[in-house]
């Protein structure tokens, strides 16, 4: 095992009709801005309750937030809360509305254009607002994490910060919250939460028997309720499992002491950057591909992973990792996500501006060897289309 | 899945060669109280390296915290603590400095007679001063949970207390600070944990999906290292594993959002405080009379660990469930451990006075559905003849 730091403060108010508790969460001399995404949080009434729950506080609002914030949107939240000397945010919504809420926490207090934060990945953030957050989307564990994606337009650059400074104080998780929202954005979740696990499980033995173990035991989770998740939107037990198992699968702790490669999101970055795909459907794209390019460097881990979560006991070792990425991409395409990049409208001549946008970006020795090169990436988006 | 809230602020310093790291980790004006057990922290140099890394802080030094530490041992620290003006905790040690630090810094700062913080459960703790701990025993979680549990010899009670005012500030957790440790309390640690994770599992379905997949994950890596810590003491990995291991198994994650049975802890408590049995013993010796006992309304718990977690999948329920329960004092055997009064010299004659001390202690309703009456923990006690 590596050695390791952990550590993840954020508290977690977890379950049926627990948004009144920011009644007791929220500092009572707060000056708050409470950052939404679309209208839905309006329309099916969390906003009112989290207002209603805030009390006597002063409270304004920020809505507009889209899927993979942007800077430019971003920056005017830091603007209205330097102007009217806000103090406490609370993000209402997913991860784009959390992880834009993380920007804004680390950008209010920051010294300079708050670009460097995403330039230096977060090295630069020394200070940072107060936030808690009330989560809708199971999918992208940043309401208990310290990370963070920013898209900026005007660079079609998508670049993750991270900072201790940025871990929400504490995030309310309602799984009645999900019932209202489009099978399509549960399906995403689902397929977050599922890569988020693979990068920092599928990669090779490092004698993290725990954490192989809690990582096996969150994608057999996923493959259990995905599923049902999409067939019986309002089964309470299906969705609080689904919203836990996403925080889990990005707090820190299945990856503490082990190898991690993020390469299939840092590629998968630039095709939402470029085209505007879902970050997830990027994911499911990429991943498969991946893991048959990279099958010689993961061969140990994709037979556990064969062996573990697909019981694949039976057979050679090259059909039972083939048959684990095979049922990879099923259980994608049968979560409704299209894992080609054909689907998407995409071909060849897409790929080496991808390639260009990976070298701009720093992306040229991703994985957990620093071996997927821009010529490794070009070959897995070829694998890809 | 139940409603729960999660929260752990604890920092953990994972792996070899991390004590250093108490240079950063400890402020540098604190004036500090260094406290541990008997002196094997001292002959094996654990803790001069600690004395180096606080550098130049005033440091205090406070030895002797027995296993199942005293009230009367850590009153004298308390007093020690308010004489001199010290206000930082760190315990170098296992599960009994660090719960006796932790009852002395709540205690420290507590107005009236500290007893009764563990009359109240922690209820009336309202500050405490903050503390770290290095960890040499992996066993009992102490290093990143918020309760202890402490010993009044002069009432013959071990009462456990709780407060999100005890969390460590910090914890190192160094692998290699275990290779010198008698190999009893290896075994003890392996099973203490085991034993945690049972408590929290081994109920009635709730469905905590993940809870269960990493409760299981958690008892099949300490049936897979715990034999190897016995036999090879000097193997980092195994080592490394169980140190985590231990931690995982109560800090508060895979309790969270279950039901939770700690009737064998209780019983135990009381095996302890009237007789000397070794922490670990007492719950080895309870557990599979306890798991017998209850197996009706266990049963289907029961059957889920014969088959995850001991891979009893033929033959009838009734025989895949005393399979798994006879697989369990099986390995508590294997690590050494007796697991029948009669091996620690009890019989028949000293079942009545430990019943007396369960009723005089509050502890007449135990278990997930509160019908481990004093009836019922004594034809438990009677079984574990």
């Amino acid at each position: 095992m590596q050695n390791f730091d952990f550590y993840n403060p954020t508290q977690i108010i977890f379950g049926k009709d627990t948004i009144g508790r920011l009644a007791e969460l929220v500092p009572s001399e707060a000056r708050v801005l409470v950052l939404f995404g679309g209208e839905s949080a309006r329309k099916n009434g969390t906003l009112a309750e989290v207002l209603t729950a805030l009390g006597d506080r002063h409270v304004q609002e920020f809505g507009g937030i889209e899927p993979n914030p942007t800077y430019e949107t971003l920056m005017r939240a830091v603007a209205l809360v330097r102007r009217d000397g806000l103090d406490f945010l609370l993000a209402v919504g997913g991860g784009s509305v959390i992880d834009g809420t993380k920007f804004v926490a680390a950008a209010v207090p920051f010294a300079g254009e708050p670009w460097q934060i995403l330039e230096s990945f977060g090295a630069k953030v020394s200070k940072a607002l107060p936030f808690g957050s009330v989560l809708t989307l199971p999918a992208t564990g940043s309401e208990m994490n310290n990370g963070a994606v920013v898209t900026n337009k005007a660079l079609q650059a998508k670049l993750p910060f991270r900072s201790p400074l940025v871990f929400p104080c504490f995030s309310i998780l309602d799984p009645q919250k999900t019932f209202t929202l489009p099978e399509s954005q549960i399906a995403n979740g689902v397929v977050d939460a599922f890569v988020h696990v693979m990068e920092q499980y599928l990669t090779y033995p490092a004698g993290g028997l725990a954490q192989d173990r809690f990582a096996e035991g969150l994608l057999q989770t996923l493959i259990e309720i995905g599923p049902k998740a999409l067939a019986t939107p309002n089964d309470y037990e299906v969705r609080a499992n689904l919203m836990w198992v996403a925080t889990l699968a990005l707090n820190g702790l299945i990856g503490a002491g082990v190898p991690q490669d993020w390469a299939t999101h840092m590629i998968g970055h630039e095709l939402t950057a470029a085209h505007g795909i879902d970050h997830a459907r990027t994911l499911a794209v990429i991943l498969p591909s991946l893991l048959t390019h990279c099958q010689q460097s993961k061969r140990a881990k994709l037979l556990q992973y064969a062996d573990r979560v697909w019981q694949l006991k039976e057979g050679d070792e090259q059909g039972r990792i083939e048959g684990a990425i095979a049922r990879t991409r099923a259980f994608f395409e049968q979560m409704g996500i299209a894992t080609r990049l054909a689907d998407y409208g995409l071909d060849q001549a897409d790929i080496a501006p991808l390639i260009s946008q990976l070298e701009a970006h720093g992306m040229t020795a991703l994985g957990e060897h620093r071996s997927v090169t821009p010529e490794v990436s070009r070959a897995i988006l070829e694998a890809s289309l």
